[in-house]
C-alpha cells in the first residue's frame, strides 16, 4: 500500500485506489442524503443545502475570527477537579490537530501564580549583574532590535509524570507539549549590546507573574539560540503564554522559557531558585536529585488514530502523530502495528525542523483483528526513545519529569483505540 | 552595521552595539518609571508592579484562548462605507504581524455570497464526470485517506486594484494575503481513486455558498500540488475560509481555491463560469481579455516601518516584510532606501517554502533624513517584480487585477511613514 500511495504513475489509466469503506457512497451505489438519487444524473449535484438558498454571514462579521460552533468540543483540556487552578496546566488537544503549527487559542498552558494582566506600556525588562552597562528596556525598546522567527516546540518537564492513572487521549497523556513560530530578539545580541563581563556563566530570568518565578540559565544556552520573544504565529503573545514578553529556550523544559518575562540577571552561578530546588529537580533511587536536567529528549506519539477514538470500518487507515527533540532535528519515527515484534519508517513532513514538531505519517491495512500501535522516535544524535519499562528500570520510580517513553495504543476488534500502558 | 550583526565575536569581549536609541534607560542614567532609582543598586528590580502583588487568572481561564485587550486594535481591516457586506473582503494587518504564518483569526476574507454555516456531518462533497466511478464523500470518508501538511500563502487576485487610491496602510494595499499551514487530501490521490477517463482535461469546482462559486481548474494543476484542505495552522477550517473542504491551490489566485466544496466535475474543457467570465479576466487595452490568469506573480512588501508607522528617532531600524511567488521559492529580496538608486540583499528567513511567505529583514541606520525605501522579490524562476509603472505600460489602465507592483514608502524627517505612489 505504501508503494502505492507513493507512486506517481499516470492517474488516468492506473487502477483505482481503495482508501474507502464499503459504506463510501459511489454514485448509483449506496444512498448517502435525500440528493443522492438526483446525484445520479451526473450533472446534478446532492440536493441543494439550506445554507446555499440565502446569503450567509457577512464579511467582516468577526474582525479576529473564531473556529467554526460545530468545533466548540476543540478546546484545551483541564481537570475539572483540581482544588485550585493558580498553579495548574491545560492541555493541547493534540488528537485533534493536524500538522505541526499549534494554533495560539489551543497552544497548552502552564501557570505557578496564574495569568498576570500585564500593560505593555508599563512593563520592563531589566538586565543587569555581570554586564558593563545595565539597562532597562521597554517592549518598544526590545522591538527595535534585530528580530528572527524560528518554528519549535515548547513542553513542559512533566508530560506526563510518571503516576498512573496515565489518561485517556493523547491530550491527557502528553498534552503538554505544543509548537509554534516565535518571534523576538537574539538574546545575544543583547547580551552584546550591554557586554558581558568575564565570570559571567549563568543568567537568572525573572517572570513579572506572582509567582516570580525564576530559572538559572547557562551562558551557553543564552549566547547559542536563546529568543526574546514577543510574537508567535505572527500575532503578539497571547497572555497565557507571556504577553508582552518571554524568554524561549528552544528545546529545554518549558519553565526555562519564563514568561511576562521582567528580569535577567547575569551572574557568576546559578542562583537554585525554588523552581530549580523544590520542582524540576529528578529524584533518584539513592535519594539523591539529578538537578538542570534542561533538554527535552526524543518523544513522539501517535494522535490518530489515538486513544478515545474509534476506527469506523477494517480497511485503509493512516497512521499519523508528532514527533520531537531538544536535541535538534528528527532523523527517524519508527512505528510499529504488531505489538513491537516488527518496526517500519514512517514519512516524515518537510521541512524537518530543528527542535520542532515533525509530522510523521504511515499508511496502513487495519484487519479488524485486535492490535498494538505504537510509534519511536530517533532524533540526529541517534538516540531512541525508549520505553517505560526501560526508562523505569534505570531511573526508579521516584522519577516525575522528563518521561519521554513510548506510548503505545490497544485497537481492540470493535476499533475502540485506547491506552495499553493505563 | 550589517557585517556587525551577522559577526560570531566574542560577546565578553565584543564592543557594545548600539541598537537603541538615546532615550533608552541605562541603569544610573535615564529614569524610567519610579522604580528606576532603586534599581541602580544592581540587585532590585524596577519597582513591583501590581500584577505581581496578586495571582493572575486561573489556568484555564480560556478553553480556547483569544489576545490579550491591549491588542484589541490588531483585527482584520474592513471598509466601513460599503454599500453591502455579502460579496466584500476583509484584510490581513500585515503591518502588526510578524514571521511568515497568519493567525486563524487575522487571515484576510473573500465571500461572494457571505460566509455559510455549514453543518460538517451533512456535508458532501460529489466528484463525477469523466471518472470511471462517481463518487460522493463525506468529510469523514476524506479524514480516511493518506493527509499531507504543506505551508503555503493564498493571495485575491485583486490585491490591490490598479484604481487610486490606493490606502495608507501595508494592510489597505496588499492585505488580501495570507500564509498558513494547510492539511488535507491530495486531489491527485481522490482523483485517483475515482479513475479518470480519457478526454479528462479540466476539473470544475463548485462552492456550497449562496454564490455557488464556480471555476474551472486545468487538470494539470489537479495532479501537480491541489489539496482538499481541512485545517488550517492545525485546527480545523474556520468557516470564512471554507469550513469544512475547500479546495487549494498552491500559487494560484485565491477566488479558485473554491471554499465550501461541494462539487468537483471533470470535464473536457472549461465552463465559463461567471467568475471566469465577467469576473477575473483581465481587460487589455486593446478591448480583448486575458482570461485564465491563474499565477500569483513574485511580490513582496515591507511591513515594517510602513504606512501609518512612525519612526521613533533615527539610528537603528530594521526594515523587514514578506515576499512570495507562485511560481515557487522566492530566491532574493532586494531592498532600497535611496528611492530606488541602489539595491541590497536582504537576509531570507529560513526554511524558504515554495508558494509560501518568505520573511526578509535588512539592517538600516536611518540618518533622519526624507528616505523612500521600497523592496522587490526575485523568484527561482528568475522574475524580478516590477514597478507601477512597467506594468501599467504594458497592461494600460483597463486592468485590474493581478497588480504585483513594487511599493515604496516615504519616511520624512518626522520620521512619519506614508504610501509613495498614493
Amino acid at each position: 500500500m505504501s508503494s502505492t500511495i507513493r507512486s506517481d504513475d499516470d492517474p488516468v489509466t492506473a487502477t483505482r485506489r481503495r482508501f474507502l469503506t464499503a459504506g463510501t457512497a459511489a454514485l448509483g451505489g449506496a444512498v448517502v442524503g435525500a440528493g443522492a438519487a438526483a446525484a445520479e444524473t451526473d450533472n446534478l449535484p446532492p440536493n441543494v443545502p439550506e445554507w446555499m438558498k440565502a446569503p450567509g454571514e457577512p464579511t467582516g462579521g468577526q474582525l479576529y475570527g473564531t473556529p467554526s460552533p460545530f468545533e466548540k468540543g476543540v478546546v484545551r483540556n483541564i481537570s475539572t477537579t483540581l482544588k485550585q487552578y493558580i498553579s495548574a496546566s491545560s492541555r493541547s488537544p493534540l488528537q485533534d490537530l493536524d500538522g505541526i503549527i499549534t494554533p495560539n487559542g489551543l497552544f497548552y498552558e502552564r501557570h505557578h501564580g496564574g495569568v498576570p494582566a500585564i500593560d505593555p506600556a508599563q512593563h520592563r525588562l531589566m538586565l543587569h549583574g555581570l554586564v558593563e552597562r545595565p539597562l532597562i528596556f521597554t517592549i518598544e525598546d526590545l522591538r527595535r532590535f534585530p528580530s528572527e522567527s524560528r518554528i519549535h516546540f515548547l513542553e513542559c518537564s512533566g508530560n506526563p509524570g510518571y503516576s498512573k492513572p496515565y489518561g485517556k487521549t493523547a491530550s491527557d497523556l502528553v498534552g503538554l507539549v505544543s509548537c509554534a513560530e516565535w518571534t523576538g530578539v537574539s538574546l545575544k545580541l543583547v547580551l552584546q549590546e550591554a557586554g558581558l563581563k568575564p565570570g559571567a556563566k549563568w543568567v537568572v530570568a525573572e517572570g513579572a507573574d506572582a509567582a516570580a518565578l525564576t530559572r538559572s540559565i547557562p551562558i551557553e544556552k543564552c549566547l547559542e539560540d536563546a529568543i526574546l520573544v514577543y510574537s508567535q504565529n505572527g500575532e503578539r503573545l497571547r497572555p497565557q503564554q507571556g504577553y508582552p514578553l518571554r524568554l524561549f529556550l528552544p528545546g529545554f523544559e518549558g519553565n526555562m522559557s519564563v514568561k511576562w518575562l521582567r528580569r535577567l540577571h547575569v551572574t557568576a552561578e546559578p542562583v537554585y531558585s525554588r523552581e530549580e530546588t523544590s520542582k524540576y529537580t529528578d529524584l533518584l533511587p539513592d535519594g539523591t536529585a539529578r538537578e538542570f536536567s534542561f533538554y527535552m529528549e526524543a518523544k513522539s506519539i501517535i494522535t490518530r488514530p489515538s486513544g478515545g477514538q474509534r476506527l469506523s470500518a477494517p480497511g485503509f487507515h493512516e497512521i499519523t502523530g508528532i514527533a520531537w527533540s531538544g536535541h535538534g532535528k528528527i532523523a527517524r519515527v519508527e512505528v510499529s502495528v504488531d505489538d513491537g515484534r516488527s518496526w517500519q519508517d514512517a514519512r516524515l513532513q518537510e521541512p524537518v525542523l530543528t527542535r520542532a514538531f515533525t509530522r510523521f505519517r504511515l499508511p496502513w491495512q487495519w484487519d479488524g483483528k485486535p492490535a498494538m500501535i505504537q510509534s519511536r522516535a530517533i532524533d540526529e544524535t541517534g538516540y531512541v526513545q525508549p520505553t517505560l519499562a526501560e526508562l523505569l528500570a534505570v531511573r526508579g520510580e521516584n522519577y516525575f519529569y522528563h518521561n519521554n517513553a513510548i506510548w503505545p495504543w490497544r485497537i481492540d476488534d470493535n476499533g475502540e483505540v485506547t491506552n495499553a500502558l493505563a
